[in-house]
């Protein structure tokens, strides 16, 4: 949530003239997105009458060579019919272009607003959106490997250091050596894969009343299991912030909405409670990584590791939660 | 530069129902004005054809009381035709409102970018947006005491305490006090007053090309000396970030421009070399007093005083410089 790169007006104008936008009217930095720089863009419009774009610049937390992947499957599931941002490519054919060495792309803005406390019929729409890019992913041709699956989260774990976790809560390591054991013995083979978004966050997703306007933040997306994306989403969605709370009105709307698109099969369902612990453990590695790694004062605020620690307990304790 | 508050989208949709504007479609925090916050929003506008504006809740250091002056002002400047973004009244006619104990305003959106590096065309241009400002604001009925006049700098120099202008330079106190004492003392009195700007740094004033399309945040405007207005666009347009270079080209057109439109008179000329030291002063001490007061790594980027202290310097050793 900030803004690390500084452009003046006369960069801006200088590079929004590399694409067939129209001139530069208006750049707004906006304080969306945790890794990367982003501004509101307006300009003139190829026909005069003004177009919105977001211009985002890519810090050190993307890797350069993965953005023809992400930015390739935003166009790509763009030009299947779903709410995603096309990439404005410039002049060249180009989706990315670099400036001061850094990576950056002109990217199609969407209206809609991030929800707080989603209703019913919202999480639904999520549910039925999330389908649909599993679907449409179905002909893209690129694949990436998931660096935050099984694997990932314990070098993450690992990279907390002997009492890390015990310094975030007494208990916290315990349940997490148990669980990634468990989690990684367990973890399913042969479930139908494709291009998953991975990080379906209500931040990540644009509405209008019920209707999903617009899918962001494909920055994580990679080749994994749809039904472990259905678990994040569902870890995403279902509980309120500190993770205390679980909505089972909303889990059973996420769910229906996503199955209305795209029936889960029995092997699915099957796998949806440890998918569920694994979803929490992505999380929680991450953020208790983050959280013994970030400076004091730091620009970033760091999210509390325990929020998905509670969620790994509930998914724990009820098992029956998918039936 | 940062959003202090949160609002999530279900607050912001009913707020925006508080306005006659349309249904919200879009919010963006901006990361824009270094003490409130501020959304870019968009919604389907009164035609149902979108239109945007920018929301601003006031942190702690807008005074309240303040805001029918700053509000009624920018009113008033649009009502005379300068570039000055109107504020959008509620359905009961209120300026503003309050949310949590905040206020806030919904403000209409202007387009153009704020440069970098001026030309002289655009230098000139500011000048003379400066002089509509001055003469558009004969007929507005309220006034401001300016509460960072020489009083106001005094306090804020022995607020940074014993020790403190040195601990920033070792040659900073010495400039200071002499320059502070020379600058009370001969501070003129009877030259033409009015509404003024106050704070009219190129971040506060929207271009395309050489058109002054917004002249934007009015949070310090006061009654006070026209020609000190001029002094303090002067050290803000004229002189690089670190106040190292001194441009005669921008400050010839600068003055030009706005005597294009209002002419000074004599002893307005032959007040600005002292009041561009003052001017130079009252950002030096609100810099050097946040410089001493800001806790390392606090969310707002400090400003080097010195910057200012350079610019002192350099009126004081250039007084043929407004000749």
């Amino acid at each position: 949530m900030a803004v690390y790169t500084h452009l003046g007006a006369e960069d801006l104008a200088r590079l929004i003239a590399e694409f067939d936008v129209g001139s530069l009217r208006s750049a707004k930095g906006i304080a969306e997105g945790v890794s990367n720089s982003n501004w509101l863009i307006e300009t003139a419009g190829r026909d005069g009458q003004g177009a919105r774009f977001i211009l985002t610049v890519y810090e050190e937390r993307t890797e350069v060579s993965d953005l023809p992947f992400f930015l390739g499957l935003m166009d790509h599931l763009s030009d299947h019919a779903c709410p995603v941002p096309a990439t404005i490519h410039d002049r060249q054919g180009q989706a990315f272009r670099t400036l001061d060495g850094k990576a950056l792309a002109l990217i199609e803005f969407l209206p809609g607003v991030s929800v707080s406390q989603p209703t019913q019929g919202q999480a639904r729409a999520v549910g039925a959106a999330l389908a649909r890019v599993h679907l449409a992913g179905g002909d893209f041709a690129m694949r990436r490997a998931n660096t935050l699956g099984p694997a990932g989260w314990r070098e993450l774990i690992d990279g907390c250091g002997a009492g890390g976790l015990e310094g975030i809560d007494p208990a916290l390591g315990d349940l997490v050596r148990r669980e990634l054991a468990e989690i990684e013995a367990q973890w399913p083979a042969g479930l139908p894969s494709g291009v998953i978004h991975a990080d379906l966050f209500p931040d990540n997703v644009l509405m209008l009343g019920d209707e999903v306007t617009g899918l962001i933040d494909f920055y994580f997306a990679c080749t994994d299991l749809f039904a472990y994306d259905v678990a994040v989403t569902h870890a995403a969605w279902c509980f309120d912030a500190t993770g205390t709370r679980f909505d089972a009105a909303l889990s059973a709307a996420l769910l229906a909405g996503y199955e209305a698109v795209r029936p889960l099969s029995p092997a699915e369902h099957a796998a949806l409670p440890l998918l569920a612990r694994g979803a929490a453990m992505r999380f929680l590695a991450s953020r208790a990584y983050d959280w013994l790694h970030t400076p004091d004062g730091a620009l970033v605020t760091r999210k509390d590791p325990m929020a998905f620690a509670r969620r790994l307990q509930f998914y724990r304790e009820n098992p029956g939660l998918f039936a």
